[in-house]
């Protein structure tokens, strides 16, 4: 029997269940509540926080898991101890996750690796952000090395005097801030690479991500007119960091692709939304594929199974009861994935995937099923 | 909230779940023990036989489901009043499954529709046997109209001499006996047809399925050199039959090829293994457009993903742990499906799907995988 503990109770953790039940694998979850996500599709379930030694005592116990992996990053130090004292392997590791966590780390070492990033610097003070503004066309983007996401933790920046209120917070022993030149880039992208802990590695396709208000709305696998160059050049940066600080299981890379060369935004060392599209859209899912990588096993194919798969999130809005509403979708060739949380404004609560031969049309399907699904049309 | 109920505990409820967590459904399942192979994957369990009514009021307890829908045909009326009772739909109905059950009752139904057949009679004396041998070239298939599955409850009879047990035992208050021609059959064959009970349906294509000793070994889908005649014609069979017979969820047509004249072999009210291939190789699988069906949902689409899917079934041989095993299976493209259950000689214990290009190649494929994880080559 093959069991694996997850820590964190979102749609990530509830979208991995599918592939364990296929592969035999048990699947236990942490979740913060029976309300949570992963709750309705884990096969077995504790309830707690990251945080609490009992709840990932009981998450450890047996029978006992084979190994504990995290969808989020947001993991203390001691539930590593934890698993290390009672021989559970985690992974990805600590030292890995690190520098999914804190952005000024990850910076400094992929640096230290030569790798393509935006120009960076942490900053303290307004002299210091006036002095990058001066050498950098006079505008930043300014980040907390901890905490952000979905574009929280993120200000643009074109006045020191704008960012007081950030740098007094760091200055009160808040996270640390840094700040990265504002690239004017083509598009994003996002390369997934799975790595084992005896080092096989497996790449999708470089993906395009379209972000809206810095939540990503849409995914377009594989990125349109991606030569062969810069799936090259993009994999050669995932296997890098993957190698480099030690990644078990999915990483993905965000980038921005200037003119095709690719500099380095953000890393993600678990499944993320940039490869929700695998689950229909390839051989093998990202979530799949970081069950196989976290237990060691030998990875899947990541061969695609149509010219073009596009992915859009469906984003809370006006409609409330999602789960009776979305069977009006019209287009019978949309995949739906609800998330079973709570409808907010904004929030990511399911997404749509539809296949097919040439970008825009897809596109199109996609993006109308969840619009539908998101207000029936009312916005 | 949507909510499904599920009487059997077996794989096929198990491959429910997957499609029930994306589209937002809690699937409740009726299993036998905690080891079920449903019982990891179900959304809730109820431990119990359909025969308890007990068991029955609580899978029908609050919250309420939509519906209840069976993974066999061997429902007592007892639930069906129980349903009704208790205000939850049951599909497909009692008078439909009577004919998934009731050989007999089946083959005088699709006589009345004028629906292509072997030849077949009822059976009680050795004098009607050798009757209908003497017209069909001294050779039958004799069958107990109810009970059986996989090649049980089937023999193949040249004496009526041979076959005295079971005509005593259906003298003796067994379940009655047909008799059938013993078809020159060039291939054997199964159409699946989704109804909803507003009416709408959707069927795969065709497809071939090659069985061993009476059990089903591999499918092709679609079956080889399909012509659009033969397609027709058993999309014609099984929406007919889906009609007249009031079928709502997935309905399988199992059926002889003889030079393109389409026979009706069997019938399954609900998904069946030659759809299995339909997981991957399709973009709704049977276990999502059961769902959708029951629920009165609008169909998904049923299109193919590649040129050629194979499923080949993992049937029970020398490994005993398949789950710790099948990562050993060296092609990365094979998706693995276990079930969970125990091993024994023969059993379904799990299934391997591969698609590709050619019909050859990827046959090879998934049997080397499915014979591997049976038994390591051992064989």
């Amino acid at each position: 029997m093959t069991r694996v503990a997850v820590v964190g109770g979102g749609q990530l953790a509830r979208m991995m269940a599918p592939a364990a039940t296929a592969m035999g694998v048990t699947l236990r979850v942490l979740v913060e509540s029976t309300e949570a996500s992963a709750a309705l599709a884990a096969h077995e379930t504790v309830v707690g926080l990251p945080g609490d030694a009992d709840a990932i005592r009981s998450l450890l116990a047996e029978p006992r898991p084979d190994v504990i992996t995290w969808e989020h990053e947001h993991i203390p130090l001691e539930v590593f101890a934890l698993a290390a004292e009672m021989g559970v392997a985690a992974r990805p590791g600590a030292s890995a996750l690190l520098f999914a966590r804190d952005k000024i780390a990850m910076r400094e070492r992929l640096d230290s690796l030569g790798l393509p990033m935006p120009a960076w610097r942490t900053v303290e003070t307004e002299d210091e952000v006036e002095a990058f503004l001066a050498v950098h066309g006079g505008v930043g983007v300014l980040k907390t090395s901890m905490g952000g996401y979905d574009g929280k933790g993120v200000r643009i920046v074109r006045n020191p005097a704008e960012v007081d209120d950030w740098l007094a917070a760091a200055a009160d022993g808040g996270p640390p801030l840094l700040i990265e030149e504002k690239v004017a880039y083509d598009r994003e992208v996002a390369i997934q690479v799975a790595r084992r802990p005896s080092g096989e590695m497996r790449a999708w396709p470089l993906v395009e991500s379209i972000q809206v208000d810095g939540v990503c709305a849409e995914v377009i696998a594989p990125a349109p007119e991606l030569s062969s160059a810069l799936q090259a050049e993009a994999e050669r940066i995932g296997r890098l960091v993957a190698t480099e600080l030690d990644v078990t299981g999915v990483l993905a890379v965000e980038m921005f692709d200037v003119g095709g060369r690719l500099l380095i935004n953000e890393l993600a060392m678990r499944p993320h939304n940039s490869g929700h599209w695998s689950i229909e859209g390839s051989v093998t899912s990202q979530f799949e594929q970081h069950l196989r990588a976290v237990l060691d096993w030998p990875l899947g194919d990541t061969s695609t199974l149509a010219p073009v798969t596009v992915m859009a999130n469906v984003l809370g809005g006006s409609r409330e009861d999602l789960a009776t509403a979305w069977p009006g979708v019209a287009d019978p060739s949309v995949k739906v994935h609800l998330y079973g949380k709570g409808v907010r404004t904004g929030r990511k609560v399911g997404h749509v995937t539809c296949m097919g031969q040439r970008v825009d049309d897809v596109r199109r399907r996609a993006a109308e099923a969840a619009d539908w699904i998101r207000d029936g049309g009312a916005a």
